[in-house]
C-alpha cells in the first residue's frame, strides 16, 4: 500500500530547489548575497532560467533584466497570468525572499504539465530584476521596466563602486538602448499572483503556515528636523533649554502612542533612524533629524494620523521653542488585492484544511507595481520570528509546501474555466 | 578737574592683554585656537610670563608645564594666596574661557605693586596646564600635577597625531623625568581666587555683571543601552514591538521631566549624545545608547534623583520588553566655595555697588581640583548668550573690568591683616 502525499506539487524538488539557489552567493551557513545584476545574480538567474525550461516554459530576459518563462495555454489571446517575484537579494540577506515565490512559481508550472493540465490563458513565471534596491538605491527596478514607470535618470544611478545601472545592465547582458523602444501593452496582463515570506511575526503569532494579504500598506516617510539651540550641560537652567532631543523625544513617544491607539487595527508607526547634532555628551544638542514611517491599510486613517502628528509637533515646538522642517519622501497609497482572488485564495485554502488568516503586507513586493496594471493577490509564508533580510530568516520546509500548494492550486483555479483573468462562474 | 576713574584696576591695560594674547592662536576674527602644548601654547604661555614679569613676579615653569609668578608677601612663611586659570583653548575656541583668570590675576597683582601693597602673604598667580583636556582627552592635567593628583599612564596618552604627552611636554620644554621627584607641600596653598566667564546663560539673564559661585556641581555621567529586537517597520505589529528608541525616548522624556519638577533649583539633568542600531528607516530601532549628565549642588538630590531615573529605565523597560545596561563613567561630587572667601567676594561687591548674584558652576574649572588642597572662590563673568567652547564666546570689556576689579578687591582684602588665608578679623 502506498501513501499518497498529501499535495499535489513535488515538495521534495522544490525544497531542493531552494536549497540549491542559496549556494549561489552564499554566505555562511544560511545567508545568501546576490546583489541585484551582480555575476552571483546572473548566475541564479542563469540557474532559474534551467528549471523553467524544465518546467516546459520557453524563456526570455527582457531589457531590464527581467527573466521571464511562459507556459503555452489553450487561449494565448487572453491576458495572461504571471506568477512571480525576483531572486536578488539583500547584502546580507536569507535565503526565501523573493526566491520562494519564483521557485514556487516554477513548481506550479512543472507540477501542470506533469498533470498534463493545459492553462486557459498563457502563464508567465518572471524573475524580477533588483526588487530590493540596495545597490542603486531604488527598487522594484524590472517590476518598474515592464510596466512602464521608469523614471528619469534611472540609468546613471551609481552603486557604492561608482558603477551605474546603465554599465551593470550591459554586463548583465541586458541592452538599455532597447528601453526606448519598449512600450507596455496595456490589458495584456490578466492577474499577477506572488508567494512571498511574510516578513513579519503575524502569521507565527497566530500559529498559522500561510495567511492570504489584504493589501500593500503604502508608507508616509518623514525626514523631520528639529532645531533648538546648543549650550554646556552644565550650565543652562531648565527653563532655558532649547534641547531639541527632548523635543524628538516626545515627537517618537506621541506617535507610538497615536498608533497604539488603533487598537486592533493594521497601523504601525516607527522612527527608525535618528542623528543628533553636536553629539556630545556635556553639549544640549542643538539639531535633531529623524525619520517617520507611517502606515496603514486604511488610508484615511493613516491620513487622520499624519494630521493629529503634525499637530503634535507644532505644540512640543512650540513648548520647547524649536523650529521644525518635515520633508516628505515618499507617499504611497494603499494597494488592495482583488477580492475575487482572494476568494479563490480563501477557498483553497480551505479546501487544504488550512484557516490561514487575513493580513496586510508592510513591506514592499514586486505585486505593488504591478498592482497598477492588473489585478493581484499574495499568499503570505509564516517566517520564524518575523525576520528578514537576514542570514537567519527561515520558514520551514513544511510550510513553504503548504504555501507553494495553496499557489498551484490557486493558479489552477484561475487557470481553468477563466475568462479575462476573472472566473467564468463569478 | 580730572574724573578719578571708578575702578582701581588699569582696565584699558586688562583688555589690551585680553586682546593681545587672542592674537596667538587667532582663528578668524574672534577665535582662538592654542591645544595645550602646543607652539601656541608656549607662546602664549611666553607672553604671559612677560607680563607677569612686567607686573613684579618672578616666574617659574614647573614639571607639568604650569607657568606660576610669584609676588612675594611680607610673610613668605604664610599659606599662599593663589589667583589663575588656564590659556590653553579648545580647538575652536574663544578669547575669554581661562585667559581672563590668569590676565585678571595678573593685573590684580601689577595693580598692588602700583600702589606699593605688599600682601601679608606671597600671591601666586599661575597659568595651568592643559585644563582644557581636549588634545590628550583628559583634562585638568596640570592642577593635577602640581597637586600631586596624575594616574597612570597619563604621560603616555596620545594626541590625535599619535604624538605621547610625555613627547608634548619635552618639546614644551618640561622635564617629565622629574615628576617622580616632585612632591606636594600640604597646606603650602591657603586660598584659590578663580576669575572665569560664566560658560552659561544665568547672569545674562538677572541683568548682573558678575556672579559669586557656590560651588561647582560634580556631575553623574551614565553611558545607557537598551536592548530591543529588531524588525520591519512595516510588518511587526505595534503590540509585539520590542523598540529600543521608542524606550530611549521615554527615558529621556522622564529625565528632563523629574529635573524640571526641582522647580528653583540648579539641577540640570541632559541626554547630549545618542546612537540608533541598525539606523535604518524602515528597521525598527534594536539597540540604543545614549548618555546621561545629571548634576546638582546639593548632592543628597542628585542622588536622590538617580534613584528615580533608574526606577523610571526598570518600569520603560518592563513596559517595551527591553533590557538595560547602565556604565557609571563619571560621578563626581559637589564641591563647594568657601563660606568665609564668599563672603568676601560679597562684601566686596555690595561696596563696589553691584548686586552679585550666587549661581553654581555646572562646568569644571581648575578650582574643582584645587577644591581638595585649600579653600576656593570662583568670580564669574557675564557672558553673551552663554556661548563658550566657540568663537562667538563674548563678554564686554565693562564687564571684564567689573570682575577683575572684585577680584583685585578680593584679593586685596585677603592679603591684608590675613592670618592662614584667613582674614584675622573673622
Amino acid at each position: 500500500m502506498s501513501v499518497e502525499p498529501r499535495e499535489t506539487i513535488n515538495a521534495e524538488r522544490l525544497n531542493r530547489h531552494i536549497e540549491e539557489l542559496a549556494q549561489i552567493g552564499r554566505i555562511g551557513e544560511t545567508g545568501v548575497c546576490r546583489l541585484a545584476l551582480s555575476k552571483k545574480d546572473r548566475a541564479g538567474v542563469e540557474q532559474v532560467r534551467n528549471w523553467m525550461e524544465e518546467a516546459g516554459m520557453r524563456t526570455r530576459i527582457d531589457p531590464f533584466g527581467n527573466l521571464i518563462g511562459e507556459f503555452r495555454g489553450r487561449n494565448p489571446e487572453l491576458p495572461v497570468l504571471m506568477l512571480g517575484s525576483h531572486v536578488d537579494s539583500q547584502p546580507y540577506g536569507g535565503r526565501y525572499d523573493g526566491a520562494l515565490g519564483v521557485l514556487g512559481a516554477i513548481e506550479t508550472v512543472q507540477t501542470m504539465k506533469e498533470k498534463q493540465f493545459t492553462p486557459d490563458m498563457n502563464i508567465e513565471v518572471v524573475a524580477f530584476c533588483d526588487e530590493e534596491g540596495c545597490r542603486f538605491n531604488k527598487g522594484l527596478f524590472g517590476v518598474r521596466g515592464m510596466t512602464g514607470k521608469l523614471e528619469e535618470g534611472e540609468l546613471d544611478r551609481k552603486d557604492k563602486n561608482g558603477v551605474t545601472r546603465r554599465e551593470a545592465l550591459l554586463e548583465f547582458g541586458c541592452d538599455p538602448a532597447a528601453f526606448d523602444r519598449y512600450t507596455f501593452e496595456a490589458g495584456r496582463i490578466g492577474a499577477f499572483l506572488e508567494l512571498h515570506i511574510e516578513q513579519g511575526p503575524v502569521l507565527e503569532s497566530l500559529d498559522a503556515p500561510v495567511g492570504i494579504v489584504s493589501g500593500i500598506s503604502g508608507p508616509l516617510w518623514w525626514t523631520v528636523e528639529l532645531n533648538g539651540f546648543a549650550g554646556h550641560a552644565g550650565s543652562v537652567p531648565m527653563p532655558m533649554r532649547r534641547d531639541a532631543l527632548v523635543g524628538a523625544a516626545k515627537v517618537i513617544v506621541a506617535l507610538d502612542e497615536l498608533v497604539r491607539l488603533q487598537e486592533g487595527t493594521s497601523t504601525v508607526g516607527t522612527v527608525g533612524s535618528l542623528t543628533v547634532f553636536p553629539d556630545s555628551r556635556n553639549i544640549i544638542p542643538e539639531k535633531v533629524t529623524f525619520t517617520v514611517d507611517l502606515r496603514d491599510i486604511v488610508l484615511s486613517r493613516r491620513n487622520e494620523l499624519e494630521l493629529q502628528l503634525l499637530d503634535t509637533i507644532q505644540d512640543i515646538c512650540d513648548e520647547h521653542t524649536l523650529q521644525y522642517l518635515i520633508r516628505e519622501d515618499t507617499n504611497s497609497e494603499p494597494r488592495y488585492c482583488a477580492d475575487w482572488m482572494k476568494d479563490i485564495v480563501r477557498k483553497e485554502a480551505a479546501a487544504m484544511g488550512l484557516a490561514a488568516p487575513e493580513l496586510m503586507s508592510g513591506p514592499f513586493h514586486d505585486s505593488l507595481t504591478m498592482s497598477y496594471v492588473c489585478d493581484y493577490s499574495m499568499i503570505f509564508v509564516r517566517c520564524k520570528e518575523g525576520i528578514s533580510h537576514n542570514p537567519k530568516e527561515y520558514s520551514s520546509p513544511e510550510d513553504i509546501t503548504l504555501g507553494a500548494e495553496l499557489l498551484y492550486r490557486t493558479a489552477h483555479r484561475i487557470a481553468s474555466g477563466a475568462t479575462n483573468g476573472r472566473r467564468s462562474d463569478e
